[in-house]
This record gives structure tokens, C-alpha cells and sequence, in this order.
């Protein structure tokens, strides 16, 4: 049996409504109920149980890693929103905003561990392998996270230094979503290592998506405000090419906007999206994206299975590049 | 062969020394390295090995948990120590003081995830039940915590909320390491098991002697100042028992030192002792811990092995409750 996108929400959904959290310490457990029911499009399990289902048509064992590695997103966003004093996520306030910093630590700490405890819930024959990924593509998050933060003090980051970053902060974590699944299905260490680098390359795609959404997405379906990385000085890919492509005219506006301490948010917004388009940085960075779209496929071409089993990922990457939020 | 508790420790200290740390980000791996490297008494770690010990001659594949156990110790003191604004550890400022909070946040995240990395660093054959009693331990720890945290706000806390409060933050990470250590030994699992109650009682007896010595210890060989947790109103076995048994002079008199926002800190630990002293709190505290400290040899005298393996254990477990510091 072949699963569909939203057959597989749905499995994943379910399975987090019915996690039997702890009532007591409360203080403890509300918020973690609170960040995994504040929605999401649950990419990274849907992915994993899709990598499965390539190979095998029973996908049931995949479900606890699954959720495991969506707990573990949650945690490095729960985490992430502290460190960038961020108030929103997903139109809810944070946790740190509800309950306090501590709250915000100690439940993220706890989300950790349980993400451990789901992944680690598969057959003994693939628990070693499956730890070796996770725990490697965790501390690489951290990492990715790192360098993040380094960034926002630096204003001459490389376009290299910032793929890197991505690569750990994103990619690595779309990959390992699918490198597991595939693991569960027993495919080949051929066939998870091209889904790995299939994964890879969508995850720096779908981040470099986000960049450009982010400056020319459509306010009414991006469901976020459109100009916030303008805003706060993100070294985001339009910006270090911007940086690094500017003629003096242009670099002494960008150095204005990013020096201001008052002024307008929305002025500042098209000032530099005005830098940005004399520079056609939209178009660099769309065929950036094409570029990695492409390499994915190549990835996912050499797969070893039917093609009837491979059109749900690939409606699912199309998608991704396709879209508007 | 059957090593001393010296023995262990330089074993210790020299796996953590040898661990080769990335070096980039910098940012992340500086305060990890500078933490393991701020001394502390390796208990945890020393109770794995010797666990093993009491079994087996061969300690060598219990090295990689036991490291791993310790790295835990260490975040947790990292994170709580974020979470209580202290300032210092082990005679030196911490992370947070030093690299700030967000640093503070991920360093123990890394933490965690490495810790976990070098505690499934074992044998197929035991490592589910290794990554069981560890993952129940470490969220044991979190619950801990966040009844520690839950406490400060209310002055009603009772004997038995209190004392499930310090079996979950200090008792079952002692326990899990001997757990673990027995475990790598191929102890039986009723030894195990004997081990876990040894080692919670020990656990119960050890956080009741902290709260002691922070009263009745010695300035000169405690190493910290004596009266912190009457200075910052923490609600110990003595302040609990002291509420719980005061008459109502020593109520008031309490309740003025527990409201008390501008005071002489010394004023305050002196007034505070009297109660204490009044009603014979200390007698009451010792009593318990020996009470703690016979269950543990129970325990242990019930264990399968030789008397002649158990004398190095058992030199710790009085050492522990000797202890001036």
C-alpha cells in the first residue's frame, strides 16, 4: 500500500494526540503539550514515514522515530525562540512568553530526552544505526544554531560560511528525517545515502525558499509578516549577496538601514528590497534553488525501486518548491 | 582485579581529557570543555565503574557510559545553574556568566545530546535496557527540577513532597549509575535491581547530608559559604521540618526572616539556626540519613557476590556519608 501526504498527517497527528503525557509537574508538562498541538505541517515525519514506504508497505514501526524526530524539531524551536526572543510562532505566543525562561529551558530540556525515547523505539537490528544518525544530526543542529547566532555579530559572512549554516541549521534534519525512514524500510545503505543527499539538497532549497518568502512572498498567504528578516539584520542569503554585490552607492544605503536604530519597518523593508532588486538577487537566488531542486531529482533518480512507489515524495518536494508559505 | 576509588577516578579524568572536541563553532564547544574540565568528584561516573566492578574484571566497555553519565551531571548543573542565576561552581563563575545565556541554553543542549552519544556507546546486546534506564532516569531529573523550581513559590511544601523532590533530582542519577554499571557487568537482574534501591537510599541520605552541611558545615572545609540556602529562603528538609514543627514565636519569627527583603545575610543564617537548633532539627536530620543509609547496606548485603568485591564500594558509600563537604 502506497500512502498519501495527507494519509500520513493524519497517522502522525493522531499519534501525537494520543501521547500520554504526564499530568504532574504541570509546569513541566503544559508546555510540551502546548508547542506540539500548536500545529505545523509536520514535514519531517511525513517524510520519514514516506522514505518507509518506498521500500515497505508496512510503515506502522516507523511512527514512534517519526514523532520522535518531530518532538526533536519542536525542542530546537522551542530552544531557538528563547535564544532569538522571539513572541510568536505558528500565530501562538512562545512558551518562554507564557511561562518564563526557565519554563521555557527545563521543557525543552524535557522534549529532548523524549525525542531520545520515541526514536530509540524501534527493533534492536536497526536501533544502532538509527541512534548514529540522530544523534549525529542533532548535535549538528546545534551547531547550525551556533553559527547562526555567531552570524548575527558579523557582517562579512561568506555565502559559503551561510550554506554551511544552513546545511546544519535545516538540511541536515530533512535528511535525517528521510535517511531514518529508509533505514526502517530496510532499504539498501546505497539507496539511504541517496535519500540523505536527496534530503540534503531539498533541505538547503526549502531554506533558501524561506529567505526569499520571507522579502517576495504574498503577505496574505505567507501568514507571517513579510520584511522580518529585512527588519532584524538577518544575514540571510539576499542579504550576504547584496553585501557582497553592491556598488558603493548601494552599500553606503544598505549600511544606513542596517545601522538605523529608529526608523520605519516598512521603509527600511523597501529600501532594501529596492537593493535587492537592482542587484536581481530574486533570480539568483531562484535558480540557486532550482539548482539544488535538480540534484535532489538526480538523488532521487538513481533510487533502486519503481517509479508508481517514488510519486508521493516527489509530489510532496514539488510542492515544497512550489510554495507560497 | 578490583580497582580502589582512586584507580577510577584518574580513569575518569582521563577519558574526559582525551575527548577531542570539535573545534568549531567555538561558541558552542569552549563552555562544554570548560565545564568537564571544573573538577567535581566524579561520583556518578566512579559508582558505574565500580558498579561493574563488583561483577566483572573488565570495566574497559563501561568507560564510554560512565563519561556519559557524568556529561549529563554536568548539564543538568549547567542548565539548573542558568535557571537560579548562580554565579558560581566549583570555585569558578558559570557558563552563563561567562558566555551569556544563549551559549549557556545550547552548550547544554550539545551537552545532553553528547551525553547520550557516549551512553549508547555499548554493547548491542545491552543497550536497550541501558538507553531505558537512562532516558526514565534523565526525564526522573527533569520533573525534579521543576518540582525544585515549583517549591520556591509555595511555603507549604510537606516532608513527603520534599522528599519525592530530591529522589527525582539527585537519587535517581545515583541509582542509574550503579544501574548501568551492573548492567555492563552482567549482574542479574535482581542485583541490578538491588543496586537501584542501594543506590537511591544513598542518593536520599546524600542530598539530606548537603542540606545539612550547608548549615552545620565547616566554613573551612565545606569550600562554599556556610547558610546559602537560608540566605535565598530554599526550602530544605530543615526549613520544611522548622515550618512544620515551629510554635508560634518561631513562626513569627520565621515568617520575618523568610519576608525579610533588606537584611544582614548573616543576621538572618544566625537567626534562622537558633529555630533550627530550638527544635533539634540537626538530631532529626541525622537520624533520617542514617535511617537512609542502613536501608542502602540492606541492599547491598543482599547482593550475590563475594564480600571481598563489595569493600571498595562500600569505603565510598561511608566516605559519602562522612563527609564534611
Amino acid at each position: 500500500m502506497i500512502y498519501t501526504r495527507s494519509d500520513l498527517e493524519k497517522k502522525i497527528n493522531n499519534a501525537i494526540d494520543e501521547i500520554q503525557w504526564n499530568l504532574s509537574p504541570q509546569n513541566l508538562y503544559d508546555p510540551i503539550r502546548y508547542v506540539l498541538s500548536g500545529g505545523g505541517k509536520k514535514l519531517r515525519p511525513i517524510l520519514t514515514l514516506m522514505a518507509t514506504n518506498l521500500f515497505s508497505d508496512d510503515i506502522d514501526l516507523s511512527i514512534p522515530p517519526a514523532i520522535g524526530i518531530e518532538i526533536f524539531h519542536n525542542f530546537t524551536l522551542l530552544h531557538d525562540d528563547l535564544m532569538d526572543r522571539a513572541d510568536m510562532r505558528r500565530g501562538n505566543p512562545t512558551v518562554h512568553k507564557i511561562w518564563g525562561n526557565n519554563a521555557a529551558i527545563l521543557s525543552g530540556d524535557a522534549m529532548l530526552i523524549q525525542a531520545y525515547m520515541y526514536i530509540t523505539n524501534v527493533p534492536i537490528n536497526v536501533l544502532p544505526e538509527v541512534l548514529s544518525v540522530f544523534s549525529k544530526t542533532a548535535m549538528e543542529v546545534c551547531q547550525g544554531q551556533q553559527y547562526d547566532m555567531d552570524f548575527e555579530k558579523r557582517m562579512n559572512v561568506t555565502e559559503a560560511e551561510y550554506m554551511e549554516m544552513i546545511r546544519l541549521k535545516t538540511a541536515v534534519l530533512i535528511a535525517c528525517s528521510l535517511k531514518i525512514g529508509a533505514i526502517m524500510g530496510k532499504a539498501s545503505a546505497n539507496d539511504s545515502d541517496l535519500l540523505y543527499r536527496f534530503g540534503i539538497n531539498i533541505g538547503m532549497a526549502f531554506q533558501l525558499k524561506d529567505d526569499l518568502l520571507d522579502v517576495y512572498g504574498d503577505a496574505k498567504t505567507f501568514g507571517k509578516k513579510i520584511g522580518g528578516d529585512i527588519v532584524c539584520n538577518k544575514k540571510t542569503f539576499l542579504l550576504i549577496k547584496a553585501l557582497e554585490n553592491s556598488d558603493a552607492a548601494q552599500r553606503k544605503e544598505l549600511d544606513k538601514w542596517l545601522n538605523a536604530v529608529d526608523f520605519d519597518p516598512s521603509s527600511k523593508i523597501n529600501a532594501v528590497k529596492n537593493i535587492y532588486n537592482e542587484l536581481n538577487l530574486k533570480s539568483l537566488s531562484e535558480n540557486l534553488i532550482e539548482k539544488y531542486y535538480l540534484s535532489a531529482l538526480d538523488c532521487f533518480s538513481k533510487l533502486s525501486i519503481a517509479d508508481q512507489r517514488k510519486e508521493e515524495l516527489l509530489l510532496l518536494t514539488e510542492d515544497l518548491m512550489q510554495r507560497k508559505k
